[in-house]
């Protein structure tokens, strides 16, 4: 099917009629519309016809619905901080910037769980919860919104030990294509209850509807928590000590593996002087003792595979700095060139093909003639590549994305996947396709049943 | 939309097809057919007009063409002991007989996953994975079949610990309703590629497909395993030892709440001699030191709330004597009138409004005259009402109806689930609507577009 199969309507009267009732919540100037249309991704801005702001999954509803009167795309928005082009306009249409949706609406301490608009990021929540010694540890590197990590499945450095936004999302509230308010289910830990409708709008990348509520796990922040940094004389050596951890079971909560390019992008941009080789990054939570159990479990598997300067530490101010270093990566990268723009994307395989994929990638980056440090969350098989290109140079940039779909087809050939954690947007389509094969169709199914006239930010993950 | 919705042909022509295709792997005598038509739970034999065996993916796409050609129901079997009449012919129909497709595809130790057919139960998996120091936690009770677990969600003991299907499923092959096959994910940790049709299918018990081959985490053998007994003077003290122990991180395998009428028929049952009263029965993984550090905390935690009595041991034999009573609650129960019949059933609640859900469940079966000893995951907010029923007492067969309908609004109306683990089969269609409301009938939209002709397990889940 192809992108014309839908006709859209002319936007003018829904937004007459979004303007009638939200006022001046609805924006039509060329700076906020150039702003929503774009994320934090290499595609360029495609800004939607207007931008409306809502307060209530009410509102939202109204909104949908008046859309869906006039055949008229919808696209939520959250911090804008995706990677794929999740937020163009490719179709025109019109935008809901959920970031006034940011409260708390309920803690269940004794639960573990918390209610949230979407619009509240991670980093906002978690100095909301700070008090009550518990923490929501889903960390995509940027400050995103939970309904745009919900709608994406985040992941990020903490998905080893805590899992993805997959595992700890409890529940959603969500409004259909048609208006209609659906609650996905409750907050029990488990339920047998019927068809799994939580994790079939957790990374819906907003095309099946707009997630105006979610509920949270939580935990209780870790008694001790201690960073450790060990150097390889290879990525092989690296992930061979990742994957001896993972199998003994020692639940290590951060395990990122940082390449030698990547290392001198850090120490040039962060003013560090970690030494020049693949290194882990780690975290451990726990007791005390076990976190300590745990760091030295670790050095003797990574001294078994010639890993060496193992450094740990309990000192917050240093983890913070270890960790800041680490998620400022993309800027670091950034900095390495004066023109550079960055094309960040990820794969993720089996965790036995990692050193593989990875060094493979390497060889192939230097024969490219490219700079794409690589950083990844090794302990799920999951890796970034983050490619410095020159937009000006046509030649380059052909380079990068013959690079890039050559990378994306090997981990598909290892057995893996397309993205990791970056999903599909409209930059990864074709992936999506050689990945599932006739599963795609599935999904076209399931997007027919739920958005037939195919409104819910339209052309993102299917091409229809 | 009514039951009668849906016009399903004669069986007959489909019959003779398959014979002609499967030969003598297609049975139609009375004993096979009232077998492959009942579970086990209190629903009376619902037989199908025929039952056939496969040994492939292949062969079972031919059999679900053949049935779709003829508008004939299809209804996938594993060991039969789903507990909501998940197996019943509703309409009658063709059964599909699983459990001779029963092998490993691939074991890949270093990925901890491990590729099955869906009739392998898992104590064969676990037999066939002892030498690997792998194992697979999840422990329903029954000895069921991995593709009927992955159906049902099941969960169970280990859940607390280890999730449920839902967390440990990576990916199935599946047959859809006009007999296409499709893999709904590959084999890495995550993905954020597309809609997760993975998750959909766990839990949509055979009414969206039949999973033919299953993609399962697999976990190192902890070096220790302890266990422990710990009794309490009522109920409350018991759970509120649970929400600290959850609270604290600490990451107890296994904690089971066995109520003192449960502890009553276990002791008769299995000659155990525990004492009279609301008990944990608890298991601790972990390094040796990591899983006694766990017993002390949570010793420590329950004697600040009353409990008394801790017993730990970490000799395998004893451990298997505890776990085996406690797996044999049904037959205890049963042993308890020698003519009761049990109707096993489940509800999940947030853990805070556990101790009151089961108090005044406790207090409701006594004002009923009934006996019903209660069990339960605890740590999950999750426990079983195992109703033990004179089945030629009208009377009392009406009062465990009224009961059983009492518990589950209760647990709703705490903001619970109507079953944590069991399922909907056609025993919950009721209370599914009463749980979901408005999201039943994007339930319903799903089903209609993978299954519009209502030939998969009609009947089940949905009230189509």
């Amino acid at each position: 099917m192809s992108q014309l199969a839908y006709e859209y309507g002319s936007c003018e009267p829904a937004i007459d009629e979004l303007i009638t009732r939200f006022g001046d919540r609805v924006s039509l100037s060329d700076a906020v519309r150039e702003r929503f249309g774009k994320d934090e991704s290499f595609h360029p801005s495609l800004p939607p016809d207007a931008v409306v702001t809502p307060h209530s999954t009410e509102e939202v509803s109204e909104i949908v619905s008046i859309c869906a009167r006039y055949h008229v795309p919808v696209i939520p928005y959250g911090t804008g901080t995706a990677l794929e082009g999740h937020v163009g306009a490719l179709h025109g249409g019109v935008c809901i910037n959920m970031l006034e949706m940011n409260q708390v609406v309920e803690v269940h301490a004794e639960d573990l769980d918390v209610v949230v608009q979407p619009g509240i990021t991670r980093k906002q929540l978690n100095e909301y919860l700070r008090d009550s010694g518990l923490f929501f540890p889903i960390d995509p590197g940027a400050d995103a919104s939970i309904g745009g990590m919900a709608a994406c499945r985040a992941s990020g450095t903490n998905a080893v030990r805590y899992g993805t936004m997959r595992e700890n999302v409890l529940a959603l509230t969500v409004v259909l294509a048609d208006g209609r308010i659906i609650q996905t289910s409750r907050r029990p830990r488990k339920s047998a209850a019927g068809y799994d409708l939580t994790r079939l709008f957790v990374g819906s990348e907003g095309t099946l509807g707009v997630i105006t509520e979610v509920t949270l796990r939580l935990y209780g922040i870790p008694e001790s928590i201690t960073s450790a940094v060990c150097t390889f004389p290879d990525v092989e050596s690296a992930v061979n000590t990742v994957i001896t951890t993972i199998q003994f079971g020692i639940p290590v909560a951060r395990i990122e593996l940082i390449d030698e390019t990547q290392i001198e992008a850090i120490n040039n941009y962060s003013k560090t002087d970690f030494e020049l080789a693949p290194t882990l990054f780690l975290e451990f939570h726990g007791t005390e003792a076990y976190a300590v159990e745990q760091a030295q479990s670790l050095e003797e598997i990574a001294t078994e595979f010639g890993g060496g300067n193992f450094k740990w530490t309990a000192n917050t101010e240093e983890r913070n700095r270890l960790w800041q270093a680490r998620h400022d990566v993309a800027y670091a990268c950034k900095a390495m060139r004066p023109k550079g723009e960055i094309w960040a994307t990820d794969v993720c395989v089996p965790i036995s093909r990692l050193a593989d994929c990875i060094t493979e990638t390497q060889a192939d980056i230097k024969d490219a003639g490219l700079l794409a440090p690589i950083a990844g969350h090794v302990g799920d098989g999951n890796f970034h590549l983050c490619l410095v290109v020159d937009p000006d140079d046509q030649d380059e940039r052909d380079r990068a994305e013959a690079l890039h779909e050559r990378m994306v087809m090997r981990a598909l050939s290892m057995g893996g996947t397309c993205t990791g954690e970056h999903g599909i947007g409209y930059g990864k389509l074709d992936f999506l396709v050689a990945e599932h094969g006739e599963a795609v169709s599935v999904m076209r199914s399931l997007k027919q049943a739920l958005d037939p006239d195919n409104i819910m930010n339209p052309g993102k993950i299917l091409r229809i």
